[in-house]
């Protein structure tokens, strides 16, 4: 295209007419624009997440890779200007893949129909959490279920075989992590669900629309009333290939995988402070996740909310901004396969009898901001419905009940914090979630930006009339 | 990061209560919804995208290319479904880059303060509708502005040089497009502006922020009284190169492009047609435009506008649903150097005294749906504002005024017609906008679909209610 003229600014200025007074309206508006100015012109996170991801890259919990992102978020943290920054240790699993060969599978090596499909590779990862297979691996025809309804039906079938949830992610919601929320339960209870009758392998559709084969990994939670069974997921291509060959033939799957826990070790969450000029005792906390899945950058999920939580420090101390309220930047320890992190930040803050006001994660990608969820109360979700004209114009502008981050959940659950989840627009999460693309390429530079920006003029209204 | 609860879904149903009878709004709903399921379960546009970048490619007025996306576009059109489809006739300007060779610059080759600076590559490309330099190139000492009013202070060392527009695109703009309608002027009438002043050719800075160094072409307008001078874009990384050089050094820079017009040729608009049950003489049209620049596959510019016309051309048929007034689905020629297309359309429809009360463009890409931009009457704008609720679901949320499309532009002036433009995110517009990895590749499959949705319940509630 060439030139369409929009009057999209003046509007939007015109809108920003709700709230408290005019004079503070004005006020407000003029600090949040310096603050889109200095990320949109002089901001550091996307070098920030270059580091993370080129430079430190995977970084599961009780990695290598882990210890070197705790070094850097600490010295990142001090370097932003944190008044304060520390590390607060906490127990964190151990989970290893198991090596170069951690999870294959080799398709197929009889038919029992008497013709055979060949040998087919699938390209596959072990969900997070899993039990290996042993050396040997495991040889067990397949069989396809769509659902677990379908493996309820399908029960007396199930002993001695491989269930295959074919689930699809279903392309008719909009916001994709409701497609994901229901997806994901088969990753989660699909491998206990099948061992409840005698399955002694899973293979999973990965949770994605994504348009090519990578599988996609992520936790599952064995139930301790069954075998814990290994467990695979495998990509969209070879989910539609295996369930096509399944329709005419029976055949086997070979897999072998290699994870297993080492003993718990210690993690840290990387915490930096601003110290409240006014009200101290007041604890505003915004942040992310530092940990990743170990097969991919994690440059989405969740380095880019950790470079946006640093940005915001950075940018409050760059701007002179003293705070009333003392603010903390925390990149939380072990989200994806235990939540430790969280649950010690939470449990750290109760026994201390700190007054946590409000929090705030990003932990949906680095993708361009469409808004928050909060769960507030219903005064405080109408005192942050009058600020929403002064964030709309950096790209939130839905400001919905519900959400929050998983890292924050603890503080909501233990003392009661208000608590908010960053929207970003959610229709490229999910072909990157926890596969091999999750990597610095695929995140854009202003969109990682903006998202700073709409976060950080959440936390300086927080800060600034309280919750 | 794991799951988080949402209860947008819900907050939206019941944010569905402005407009009409609450009837009309659940019937429009439900149809509404009916369009974005096909569209996302069953949809077609991302693989025509496939065809139309990767079979055909780039196909600027005049070339080969166009031909064969004419082609493509009437049989696609019919296949769709058009009750009739046709081509209509234009004469197009036919310009030519020149070869293989048709534009590039090497660097320094003199230097004035006794030091070489060596010489040194750029990756040009010349701007579109430019003068060659002739086989011999051209050799000249570079001067640098930083704007036209810089070009103003420096005019009278204007003159033998080559002018080097270094206007940065402002990143300080949330919507790109801003910054876009700034810095394009210096390559609409940098060149004359320059010629004014004896310089004897052009170097313009890309109008973007991307991170790579691809430069943008797009079309150049010579002004008759002057001089037409060659020029090229350089990209970003280069551009910054050439000013930190040039603030320490002079220096001569070669250029040599082959631009050069042939006779005009004949293009076409390709038009499919469902006719209106009711008021069949009440036209609505919604559009993309067929040609793209030589250096591109054009597959945001505009291939997204034109496989999203003809899917919501495919879904209509596909659902059986009978518009009330006639639609047209356009994929105009000549666009990008020209306008013909857009002018021919709005020339026949004044010609034949056709009666066209709305026309919708998309052409700012195939990202995600943020909103509509309107040009129309007060009364029309208060209509749209009741229907925002039906749509805002679907990612539209943001109903503005001003915005249309290029060719739709003369529609709007010469017959009065409401007019409207697709707005999509614009964050990552400018990073493949008129460059060479404007590709299939970075188009995202659903947030094409969702554009697809949008427009297309646009375009259903235009039918039902009139504008």
């Amino acid at each position: 295209m060439k030139i369409i003229s929009f009057s999209r600014l003046a509007l939007v200025y015109l809108l920003c007419s709700t709230g408290t007074s005019l004079f503070a309206q004005t006020d407000d508006s003029l600090m949040i624009r310096r603050i889109a100015d200095h990320i949109l012109l002089n901001g550091k996170s996307y070098e920030d997440l270059r580091h993370l991801t080129k430079q430190i890259g995977a970084r599961l919990a009780g990695s290598p890779g882990m210890v070197k992102a705790e070094k850097w978020g600490l010295k990142t943290m001090e370097e932003a200007g944190a008044e304060k920054a520390w590390m607060q240790a906490c127990m964190v699993p151990n989970w290893k893949r198991g090596g170069k060969d951690e999870a294959y599978a080799v398709g197929v090596v009889t038919s029992h129909s008497g013709k055979s499909v060949g040998r087919q590779s699938l390209d596959v990862v072990a969900l997070g959490n899993s039990m290996g297979t042993g050396s040997k691996g495991i040889k067990a025809p397949v069989i396809e279920v769509s659902s677990f309804d379908d493996l309820e039906k399908k029960k007396d079938e199930i002993k001695g075989k491989i269930v295959f949830y074919n689930y699809k992610f279903d392309a008719r919601y909009i916001h994709t992590f409701k497609a994901y929320s229901e997806a994901s339960q088969y990753r989660g209870s699909g491998p206990s669900r099948a061992a409840k009758y005698g399955a002694v392998g899973v293979i999973v559709r990965s949770m994605s629309h994504s348009t090519d084969n990578n599988p996609h990994t992520g936790s599952t939670r064995y139930d301790s009333a069954y075998a814990k069974i290994p467990a695979v997921a495998i990509g969209l291509r070879d989910a539609d290939w295996l369930s096509t060959k399944l329709s005419s033939k029976k055949f086997d799957v070979f897999i072998r995988t290699n994870g297993h826990f080492r003993p718990d070790t210690i993690g840290h969450n990387i915490i930096g402070e601003i110290r409240g000029s006014e009200f101290p005792d007041e604890i505003i906390t915004v942040g992310g996740h530092l940990d990743s899945w170990d097969n991919c950058e994690g440059a989405h999920d969740d380095g880019a909310g950790c470079v946006q939580t640093i940005e915001i420090l950075r940018t409050f101390k760059a701007l002179g901004y003293k705070p009333k309220r003392t603010i903390r930047f925390v990149l939380f320890a072990n989200e994806e396969n235990g939540l430790r992190g969280g649950n010690k930040y939470a449990e750290e803050a109760k026994a201390k009898n700190e007054k946590h006001i409000f929090a705030l994660e990003s932990d949906a990608g680095g993708f361009t901001p469409r808004g928050f969820g909060f769960t507030v109360s219903d005064e405080q979700y109408n005192k942050l419905l009058q600020w929403k004209s002064l964030i709309a114009p950096y790209g939130a502008c839905e400001f919905i009940r519900g959400g929050g981050g998983a890292d924050i959940g603890p503080l909501n659950r233990q003392l009661g914090t208000a608590v908010a989840g960053f929207i970003p627009d959610s229709q490229r999460y999910f072909d990157i979630h926890h596969a091999r693309n999750d990597v610095f390429e695929n995140v854009n530079k202003r969109e990682l930006e903006l998202g700073a920006v709409n976060m950080a003029a959440l936390i300086y209204l927080v800060d600034k009339y309280g919750m």
